[in-house]
């Protein structure tokens, strides 16, 4: 495995730590160019993010998106999207590809989901048609879609799902944690260039959680994720479970947890030394006219904002706040025009990704802990 | 009158002549900055053209883009319109502006339309409240816009609706002419800056036509539109009323036909001396994945495009045929991505605008003819 230790010595480094906390600043060598964390990833389920061009996304300066297994394993499928090189080639976004194992879709989407010791049989949620996920299957799905990083097939637990299910589902990860570590390396071996993170279970009992924690930190990965958190338990209770989970990770592996994707959250998660996290949240919520603001989140189909013919956040730089007012922005979601999407799309996650350019500032200045408190007395002042 | 017979010097200049034809290029000199013409106008119904961002619509090149005086008057009102900097201040969208006068839409959308010689009762389809245009109080609403060409209020009546309606709607459209006309110049006294266009009415018949057009062409206005075509009548007979209305037009005002897009049409349309069109089905039939191609007309759900991984287009060189794949676009359109309308208007609105340039080429070089018959040739080849 001395192949896997270079590997993990080259992709990720650290740059700075802030005094105060858990958070750090670092650089992850991607095979599609550099990630700078913290990082905020938006989701592009299907191969795209929502309403937002890649040419945006350029602009803006996002470094990495995700798509999901699940979905580009089903529609165009694997064999298609290698055809077309690749995710990369198939949507011309030349940057880097983070794909999810499935596991989780399988989990919220399937009609059907059985899963046995070798793997889980489901239903596709678009013509009920039957399937089977193997880790090792997987891995070779995730192959084709030539993701920049892939994760292991895992086995979601609800919270408050009992004891006895949250151990069952943890026996399993782990086991698939190590048949897709193998055929992972076998796929290095034939040339693919991508990382692969298992994942943390444990559902939300501390010592499966910790034996979870060791388990995959002794794996030879450069990075891992935490999963199985942010579905649908309390905040205090996401806080101390990730808290509890993150004492028992190696400092020099890059850390994800996925799901995350609004400013108290991700604040807590930085201060707990994560470095990634994605959410369809910012696009899916600016579909339904809401837009996240340095004074917190503004839904713009108020009457308040009719004849406000100031910009939507005048803290803000992107250009959807230096070229239209709240009136307009109005409008054009009243008037249910697709353009309202995109500008909205567009604005939240700009907003997200200046955030996180200031979060690594203030972390690389040593200044994170005032930063934070700062922020989030704005964001939650509803001075909006 | 002295200062509409100006107006009227400066407004239009024509170009070049084709010797073939009628066909003819020229500058239009607009509030908002000059129009090449022969020219093709997106429509921004609303104030935004559907999917399609205003930076994309200046990285086309459009000089001057439609909205639709019925929609901006309910909703949000000319009121706040004017308050924002009119539809340029609102929308952001700073180049030119061409409003109808909502005569159509009256008459297509509203469940209500009583015509009285003073003006048109008509309910709101948005929710049914009553309301009254006259000429006078549709070129106040337009001044409000800031509509850079304004229309006056016409009376449209349909394909065979028989000659006494169509004399009957022709009386009145005149009468409402020589009245909005006197409203337009208590406006342009009082610091407007926008022309008014009169429409050419008469329905089907060759006499109220002839009528028709010897009456607006004597008004003093630097330019006009031929109205009530494309109304679902065949298009020989389009073709035939177009030659016919054409002949009785001075050749120094510019001549707009609304409702035309398709390129058979606009190249019957600029044969006959036309200068401007609009249309909505561009943007339309690109957000049903239908996309304008130089071998025709390309429906992107086909099953034989599913690993095409070529351009769309290969003669167009917009950034969608210079980026994306077939395949791609069809998985896009297949999964209703809001990309799929985006990617499509851009595509079908850089491909009108294209096309409109080198009919202007083709024009100032003699060589229209030609160009008319290859175009026709490639695009109906039914070779894409």
């Amino acid at each position: 495995m001395s192949e896997g230790n270079i590997m993990i010595e080259n992709f990720f480094e650290i740059k700075n730590k802030d005094p105060s906390c858990l958070a750090r600043t670092g650089v992850m060598h991607l095979p599609h160019g550099d990630v700078q964390t913290p990082v905020f990833m938006p989701v592009g389920t299907k191969g795209t993010v929502k309403a937002v061009s890649k040419e945006s996304l350029e602009e803006i300066g996002f470094e990495i998106i995700l798509a999901n297994t699940y979905h580009m394993y089903l529609r165009p499928g694997p064999d298609l999207v290698k055809e077309a090189g690749g995710l990369h080639g198939f949507t011309q976004w030349n940057r880097n590809f983070l794909t999810d194992s499935g596991g989780f879709q399988v989990f919220s989407l399937s009609s059907l989901r059985k899963i046995s010791a070798d793997g889980v049989t489901f239903r596709s949620d678009i013509d009920g048609s039957k399937h089977f996920f193997t880790p090792e299957g997987v891995v070779q799905i995730q192959t084709k879609l030539n993701s920049d990083i892939q994760m292991q097939l895992d086995v979601c637990t609800g919270f408050n799902e009992g004891r006895k299910k949250a151990e069952e589902a943890l026996r399993i990860t782990s086991d698939w944690a190590k048949r897709a570590y193998t055929e992972w390396q076998k796929q290095r071996e034939e040339g693919y260039k991508g990382i692969l993170f298992p994942i943390v279970q444990g559902n939300f009992f501390e010592d499966l959680r910790k034996q979870s924690a060791e388990f995959v930190s002794a794996m030879d990965t450069p990075g891992l994720a935490i999963g199985g958190l942010s579905v649908g338990e309390p905040p205090e209770v996401f806080r101390s479970m990730l808290e509890y989970t993150v004492q028992f990770l190696p400092e020099h592996k890059s850390r994800y947890v996925m799901g995350i994707g609004t400013p108290d959250y991700i604040l807590d998660a930085v201060a707990n030394g994560i470095d990634m996290f994605d959410c369809v949240s910012p696009t899916r919520i600016a579909r339904h006219g809401l837009y996240m603001t340095h004074r917190g989140m503004l839904s713009i189909k108020q009457k308040r904002f009719e004849k406000d013919f100031t910009p939507l956040d005048p803290e803000c730089n992107c250009k959807v706040c230096r070229t239209y007012s709240r009136a307009y922005l109005r409008h054009i979601f009243r008037e249910q025009e697709i353009l309202s999407s995109m500008l909205a799309s567009y604005h939240n996650l700009y907003f997200l990704n200046n955030m996180l350019k200031e979060i690594r500032l203030a972390i690389d200045s040593g200044t994170f802990a005032a930063y934070r408190k700062d922020f989030m007395k704005q964001f939650y002042s509803k001075d909006v």
